[in-house]
């Protein structure tokens, strides 16, 4: 028994890698969870914090006093910018306290990222730059760099300041292997390439590394003096999550969340998405209400009435979806949204006029009843249209209001398109039977 | 006029680059976009290739003749993959006939990669690998990599390879710099990483450069020689389009499609997704139709049901998005989806009493009549359980029968809510106000 466990631990602690455990880790339920926690050593455990969720590195500080989560922080396994984001998800008077308890050194690295958001070029970069003179050889560099213990991870450039530590040029390592060392540095370093500063947002910065096949990419200051380097693992990090963030926001789920979190925890989250649904959903019973009297008459309204709210929502959630994605990856901006918006409303019309002719005949031979094929069809066009036109301005217009988009936009969409289906339908309905 | 003209031209052949230019094609609607590329060097052309979405590659190439491609794909600055990529998107017969204009040494590198699967290791591979042998020194090393002119981009490692090519370990390109040249490959090349064959999954391949912060790494064939090896930009792209997959699927889109399609191409495409969902309501109004005497007799209940389905529907879609991501990202397997399953019922069950009771109470008071609340909350909160029931079991279902999870997820889970929701709701009210 106790052979098998420590087996197990031994396993844990010397077979597997920080990532692979990181993994394992989020993939299992709390119980077994804390029992995997409690058979790693102490220097293993703060090699795995890079490797977890928000959630649940929040989870395993908590236990913790300032000295042990300073302590972890500082080992020297761990990069900065690492430690800044964990240091992130604690709540700020336990931050001042775990940076009280670290050395000076440390401190000061830690609180100039940590004074940058972390949704910028400079809460994403590390300081671990390698840094050369323009005017010295390869030969020179290649010495210099000799004298190193090692190079930081993913260094794929050198980077080349003046005196001002102001940034002039790359150096990639690539061309220092294939150049004559005889040649100076300012001859073959690198001078066109994109100029990140601290407050570049982090989606940019993605889409620059994405665009231009970048590997690291230095950061500067406003007078452009040199202050980091992002790395493309942790752009990697802001890619999968910025995509997550669009899937889960539309269902109201939260990217950074703890897909194993306990019942209480996920239904608490869960249950604010599901009010503010049952708010839109009575909004649209309202609505049916207010034609109670028609409903009453003609019975087979309720029986079709869902159609035209449920196709107006998928209709609108796709050019919504089709647009939340293209903002957040550039394609779409204010110049071509109006292209797209008239192209929408197009595609809209078409496929309204489409399953809005298929609808109405189904309706009409069901009920047996002209009139109601004709209600229904008018009423799927108009509800198509709106869908579509909502679902393309929706999005920049709760961006414009600093909205989350991919939260809201889907459920202020299908508000829409339930109000809208129900009262054209209704209405239309009203109008045609009390002429009757 | 032509002054300005050829002023754009200029800036567009010699001032951006073609990651920028690829951009500004993809977000330019089609008019715009033909005029902007029929302005651009038959060189520049050929560069902006690996830069567009599989749409519009297909529809530049539609008009050019085999032996045409053939010259644009022959291009030295493409890369061999990124020219593999545009060949697979091609008509088979087409790629034939442009493999047939290409000159041998090509052709072959071509037929090598081509002969793997689009999403696996294989077909993710680049042939340039800069290969060593494992008893030179690193002086060696160094003055053979100066014989070279130019290094492959995103050459972060050299690999050793013994005389029979097979993959013997990995010398890191910043171990090379910092090592004493007089030390052998041997003594200091690395022996512990991961073995990626031909055959891994593109989306394993991702996971694994996302848990180990990997740059490159090399791919093997069944006997363990070198075939190629897999950069970090063509990584990247693949964990961009499998996020982007979930998301845009579920609302029946395609992550390839060209955002600016013209309207009867897009038309097209969305009609069939309104089609499918058109069918699921008429299932749903079917359902309906079976209580259509309770309707008559009971107005409030056409005017309360929407809320029981579009609740179900909800709370149903948060379940699976998540069961979908995790699977993707691979926390959610066979050994744990029982535990989320446990979780979500619960977590279903609670929402469904707070809400169920909420409904109630608002359902009661508005109709006057407790009979109707108590219905309309014993409905809910089965609706729900069955939701995130449906939410968790049907991707791992979808799966092991080899459908995509994320393209018909959504669609089934709605009729499942809508069906039970009606249903139950209705069913109900039929049998309580038949006892009255």
């Amino acid at each position: 028994e106790s052979g098998a466990l420590s087996q197990v631990s031994r396993m844990l602690n010397h077979t597997l890698s920080s990532a692979e455990l990181g993994h394992l880790l989020e993939s299992s339920p709390p119980h077994t969870r804390k029992v995997l926690w409690e058979l790693l050593e102490k220097k293993k455990q703060s090699t795995i914090l890079p490797f977890l969720g928000d959630d649940l590195i929040a989870d395993v500080l908590r236990d913790m006093s300032a000295e042990e989560v300073a302590d972890v922080t500082s080992d020297e396994d761990i990069d900065i910018d690492d430690v800044v984001d964990i240091l992130q998800i604690l709540p700020e008077r336990v931050t001042q306290d775990v940076l009280n308890a670290m050395d000076d050194q440390n401190r000061q690295r830690i609180e100039a990222i940590l004074s940058f958001p972390e949704d910028t070029a400079g809460g994403l970069m590390n300081t671990d730059t390698v840094t050369i003179r323009p005017d010295i050889t390869l030969d020179v560099v290649l010495r210099y760099l000799r004298r190193h213990e090692s190079i930081p991870a993913t260094t794929d450039t050198l980077v080349v300041v003046n005196r001002k530590d102001e940034l002039i040029g790359l150096l990639p390592i690539s061309k220092l292997l294939v150049t004559d060392p005889s040649i100076t540095v300012r001859e073959i370093m690198e001078t066109d390439f994109p100029r990140i500063t601290a407050d570049t947002p982090d989606d940019h910065v993605a889409q620059l590394f994405e665009r231009e096949d970048l590997v690291s990419a230095p950061v500067v200051d406003k007078e452009g003096r040199l202050l980091g380097r992002i790395t493309i693992d942790d752009v990697v990090d802001v890619i999968r999550e910025d995509a997550d963030h669009s899937l889960m926001s539309m269902a109201g789920l939260d990217e950074d969340d703890d897909i194993f979190a306990p019942v209480l925890k996920t239904s608490r989250r869960r249950a604010i998405w599901l009010g503010i649904n049952l708010l839109t959903a009575f909004i649209a019973s309202a609505v049916i209400g207010i034609f109670e009297q028609t409903l009453d008459k003609v019975v087979a309204l309720a029986i079709l009435m869902p159609i035209v709210a449920s196709m107006g929502g998928i209709a609108g959630s796709q050019t919504l979806t089709l647009v939340i994605r293209g903002i957040a990856t550039g394609h779409i901006r204010q110049n071509n949204l109006r292209w797209l918006l008239s192209r929408e409303v197009l595609v809209g019309l078409l496929n309204g006029l489409l399953w809005g002719l298929a609808v109405a005949v189904a309706a009409a031979l069901w009920f047996s009843d002209p009139k109601i094929g004709i209600i229904i069809g008018t009423a799927l066009i108009i509800n198509l249209v709106v869908a579509v036109f909502s679902g393309s301005m929706l999005p920049s217009l709760l961006k414009s209001i600093n909205i989350d988009p991919a939260l809201a936009g889907s459920v202020l969409l299908t508000t829409i398109t339930d109000v809208v289906g129900y009262f054209v339908f209704l209405g239309l309905a009203t109008a045609f039977y009390s002429f009757a």
